[in-house]
């Protein structure tokens, strides 16, 4: 059976982000999966996400290592559980900080491989390491620290959620 | 005379990025001044630059960040050069490194406040510390190592200006 992706196991309240909510109809919908002990994305930038003519803009580059590092740190939190991922309660992490190295120019019009790898997992918190390539070669390196979602914040949205 | 942005100093072929160019139509078009010894910008999220309802998707954070960096840079790097923004040669500069650490949610729906002060200029790179507030309250902190887009970079991009 075909592997789902990470985001599609968040709830539904939570999967309104505009870097990997598949119910955000303008955001970019990224979709990520384990590939063996790594997880993987694939990204196409559209020709607006510029930085200089040519290369894509940094942000996006941060926006897919940050909503690529949380999509991967609760898939690590199920593995960790030995939980499958459509078992409740679902796992759904925050970003704590974010560290992005732009090592040279990612160019713009190839289709982006974006990795991550975890490198711990302790209570709530899980470090991610995240890489992007571009052609096979490895152009941004990042970090995120995600936490998951406090319970409280969890019940207020369901609460607040309509119907 | 009123200030005008940094961003509105950029050469036109280096003025198309995604999070401050002025001529990407798609884009953020972020605005940054002085303000003292500081530096300022201020943006309202779209309400699908959602994370989890009710809060900033933390892809834009770091956007803002980065592009606020990248734009004080340009302009203490005038000001450590003595010379006024308009002058020739345009400084535009490039992230190197980009940290962000989420100190709390930072909600949707308030004008935020974006605001930078120079750590250091050294030569081509140049540091800045940059925070991001909402009604006041600083939700975001982070850092940005900014460097001077290569002289051979700016070289290119002038020879392939169509025109």
């Amino acid at each position: 059976m075909a592997q789902k992706a990470f985001q599609t196991y968040y709830p539904e309240v939570m999967a309104h982000c505009y870097g990997c909510g598949t119910l955000n109809e303008y955001g970019h919908q990224i979709k990520s999966f384990w590939d063996g002990e790594e997880s993987v994305c694939h990204f196409m930038p559209k020709p607006y996400h510029i930085a200089i003519p040519g290369y894509v803009y940094g942000g996006m580059l941060a926006s897919l290592i940050d909503c690529h590092g949380t999509g991967t740190a609760a898939a690590a939190a199920y593995r960790a559980a030995g939980r499958a991922m459509d078992t409740e309660p679902a796992f759904r992490f925050l970003t704590a900080s974010l560290h992005v190295d732009y090592l040279k120019p990612t160019p713009l019009g190839i289709e982006l491989e974006i990795r991550g790898k975890v490198k711990d997992v302790k209570g709530r918190k899980v470090v991610i390491e995240v890489w992007i390539a571009a052609s096979g070669i490895t152009t941004v390196r990042g970090e995120v620290v995600a936490v998951q979602v406090p319970d409280e914040m969890v019940a207020a949205l369901l609460q607040a959620k309509p119907g």
